[in-house]
């Protein structure tokens, strides 16, 4: 397969964030080119672990960032280019799948922090390796630096009454605590090393009216021990060692979801880098067979990077996540929305049929029986009752019921179900399950069909809800949804519905990459079956 | 009255923000004691005018800034001890009666920005007087600087694909225009000046990888000129000025609801420093006014400064605005809050009788028939219908319907209702309107009752719900949300019963501040008539 599978940014000061996404299971990470970005476990919108501030200046801060200090001369700065910026002899960020590094050189100093999620677990490693190149014995500190966030990111960003008074930290055995009193849950920061100090309070560690650019502990080369019930609260630990030339190390920090205990576990089990060096490359072997699955050879090197890499790498983790956990959409919301879904889930049937089935599933759940689906939806709605909230809220928040959950025509987005069809078609295709069709799923408002009968129900939608010229309206939106076009008529959703029956009534494989001068490798093929 | 109507800050690095609140009708603004802070016209969550990134570091920008440059130095400050920080030879804020004043000498060049939002304009003026007092000529610069939010709030914090791509600004006539294109809803700033240079884009003025204290434009000394439809934009003019030794000078920003022409309208009414000033003792006498209605005189000056002036000025604003819009609760919910408004609500029957009797009928109707009150509500919910929503949201968002709004005993706070019954019970006092109890009014889940009714049934529904030894139970809250009993009885919420019960059964003005070693003196003894 392609080697061409990390992103690397030699030019750091781009104007908008380069994000990766860590983590394939429970716990979830967004991080840009600078280490900046955040930590949830399932949901960005009820349980963020870590704090990002949007739209702020400088862009996209804080993160997951690690600094270093010059014990001799006093100078400190980041492993990533950010938040102390400033020049470096060399720096590189990499992004490659679920993992990411900074790479920084600076005054002979070589650092690199890779970050990722090992499988089977809820902790994020933090790996710094340090190499003197400077010819001289070197005398450092180190410190980790992520800021708690509270868990419900609305209140997170304006209800402080909350966030203040419900948040609390300690740190036991080496290993940082934090506490969110209301939910009783825990988060931890446990490291592979004993820290020769610490800092939970956001406000010690930085300093007064100072940013992640220049923290008071940093520049006088020490933490100041700080915890507290309520307040701020981040995880700081520190690591003190001297280096001699040409020597290296190796130190662990662990960001994980859980108490104490479990905190101890997870140091136990990544105390040894060698675990750590596994764990990545158990990752790489995740992804590897994923793509294997299918490889495309066109004459043109990039479009067989975008095809054979990037493109599956995107739909496997909007699939996982949803497009809700980003930093265009900051994990503000719960669920799916119906077009992203359907058009992320079209990618996936040959790389992770069961996941792929199971949004299908969703999304004909999302569907009304007038054929156009909600624009945006939690799936639990429509799933069996559960026995408690998923997520408890430390306030008041109106329970939508169905009825409303249930919006009009007036939100319906033109295009949103269109997508599905080919999304279903594809998943049959691929997975040979003609029986699929014949499944009974409900609707939305009520009532039960076969698959086959919802995607009629939405075929027919479209040849209903058509304007003047014949050509369908816009409704709401199009596909663009900020166009919002409140009125009239969209080509786009004609061209998209023909595109739609074809995909549905289409008997073979039919015209696709396999006609043109490139090749399809890998099972795919050989799996498919004509409908 | 009392002269200590200013609340006035030397220190200004204090480890919280200390906030005031601008704006006595449809628009509003809550700044800190370094101007930091945020702009809206009616409702903080739904049209919010300027930026506030909540929670951030160093904490609470940006705010509503003026920065200053040597020309010939270099050497560039702000007003406000934020967010350039450093050392001045004088810096004190003022918080006024809806006004705030930074004052602040360096480099022997005196500034005092004053802060306010005259009667009958929807506009913040941001008024600056200079004094050259170092004994030589001095050439300046002088910019302004607010970033612009984008309206609804959860999506200016979480929703860039709307943020970022459905505002826009330009700058005609020496006027910024800012423009949210999916609302057709304009701001704008003028000044009372010709601008010497302007810009409309955040990053253009900051400049990249910088924050709000080291802009590029003051550091180079000129702007750019930036505009553009889409990204981040700002409030930037600048004015170039020359200064004799002793030569003094007022400048005038205008930051304001409305677009070009509303801009050149309120340009020519500002222009001249001397309708500022009219406007501003237009405030005074507005608050000198509410104050005059009750004074009270005890031994102590500092309690008399707290009666006589600043609990009726927090209860008129937090009447006003509710709760909601503050630094505690960063303008995330419309609406009121039960418990709050109805002990805002008390303490201004006499200085407000229309707004507090509106108020009690919203509370009222925001009583369910059980006895209990809606912990948050919106009052719209129960007005007419509205012709058009009041808010347009430019994503799909499901509307809660009435059923869902009514929510259980299970989210009831045990004391919410019963401060309103006290709150019913001044207010008739005050301004004895006893026919006020046999007004019918509706409950939030249907039906109708008196007034005397609701206030029944809130008494009722407390003696109803007592626990095993006979006290109230505390339900979600008895008073402290953060508590969340669960279950268990509260002595507060049977204190607060009997203390209910006492107020509305009292038949005359009973034991009040007049039988203690205090006078009351204004209007409101004339007027209490017992019940």
């Amino acid at each position: 397969m392609t080697k061409n599978d990390e992103y690397v940014i030699d030019r750091v000061d781009v104007p908008v964030s380069w994000t990766n996404y860590l983590g394939v299971e429970d716990l979830g990470a967004v991080v840009n080119h600078t280490a900046g970005g955040y930590l949830f476990y399932k949901s960005p919108e009820h349980h963020r672990i870590t704090r990002f501030r949007p739209n702020g200046v400088p862009m996209d801060r804080p993160g997951h960032y690690l600094y270093l200090r010059d014990e001799e001369t006093g100078e400190s700065w980041s492993v990533s280019w950010q938040p102390c910026g400033g020049p470096r002899e060399h720096y590189r960020c990499r992004h490659g799948l679920s993992y990411s590094v900074y790479e920084c050189t600076r005054n002979g100093l070589k650092a690199a922090q890779t970050l990722f999620i090992p499988r089977g677990e809820n902790v994020e490693l933090w790996e710094l390796r340090l190499e003197n190149a400077s010819g001289r014995p070197r005398a450092l500190s180190v410190w980790s630096y992520a800021e708690f966030s509270y868990h419900q990111i609305s209140i997170d960003n304006q209800n402080f009454q909350m966030s203040l008074y419900c948040a609390g930290s300690r740190y036991e055995d080496g290993i940082i605590d934090y506490e969110l009193f209301y939910e009783r849950a825990h988060q931890f920061m446990a490291a592979s090393f004993t820290p020769g100090g610490f800092d939970c309070l956001r406000d010690s560690f930085l300093g007064p009216y100072r940013t992640e650019s220049n923290p008071l502990a940093v520049e006088r080369g020490k933490c100041s021990g700080s915890f507290e019930k309520g307040g701020n609260h981040c995880a700081v630990l520190q690591k003190k060692l001297a280096l001699a030339p040409g020597e290296t190390a190796r130190l662990t920090w662990m960001l994980g979801e859980g108490g104490l205990e479990e905190g101890r576990r997870v140091r136990e089990r990544y105390r040894d880098p060698a675990a750590a060096d596994r764990a990545l490359e158990d990752l790489a072997q995740y992804w590897d067979e994923k793509l294997s699955k299918l490889q495309a050879s066109t004459p043109d090197p990039d479009m067989n990077t975008m095809l054979n890499v990037w493109n599956l790498y995107q739909s496997e983790v909007n699939v996982l996540f949803s497009r809700f956990a980003s930093f265009i959409e900051v994990g503000g919301r719960t669920g799916l929305g119906y077009r992203d879904t359907a058009q992320d889930s079209m990618t996936i049937p040959h790389s992770n049929p069961d996941k792929c089935r199971e949004r299908i599933l969703q999304l004909l759940q999302g569907l009304t029986s007038s054929g156009y689906g909600l624009h945006l939806f939690d799936p639990a709605w429509f799933g069996p009752p559960a026995e408690k909230p998923a997520f408890k809220s430390p306030t008041v928040i109106p329970t939508p019921d169905k009825a409303s959950i249930v919006h009009g025509l007036d939100d319906a987005c033109a295009d949103d179900a269109l997508w599905l069809v080919a999304t279903v078609a594809e998943y049959v295709r691929e997975t040979g399950e003609l029986d699929f069709f014949h499944r009974t799923v409900g609707y939305a408002d009520g009532g039960m069909g076969t698959v086959y009968e919802h995607l009629k129900k939405i075929l027919d939608f479209s040849a209903e809800q058509v304007g003047a010229h014949g050509i369908c309206k816009g409704l709401r939106a199009d596909w663009n949804d900020c166009l919002n076009l409140g009125g009239g008529e969209s080509a786009m959703v004609s061209f998209l519905h023909v595109w739609a029956l074809g995909a549905l009534h289409r008997r073979g494989p039919g015209p696709g990459p396999g006609g043109g001068r490139g090749t399809l490798r890998g099972h795919a093929p050989e799996r498919r079956r004509p409908l």
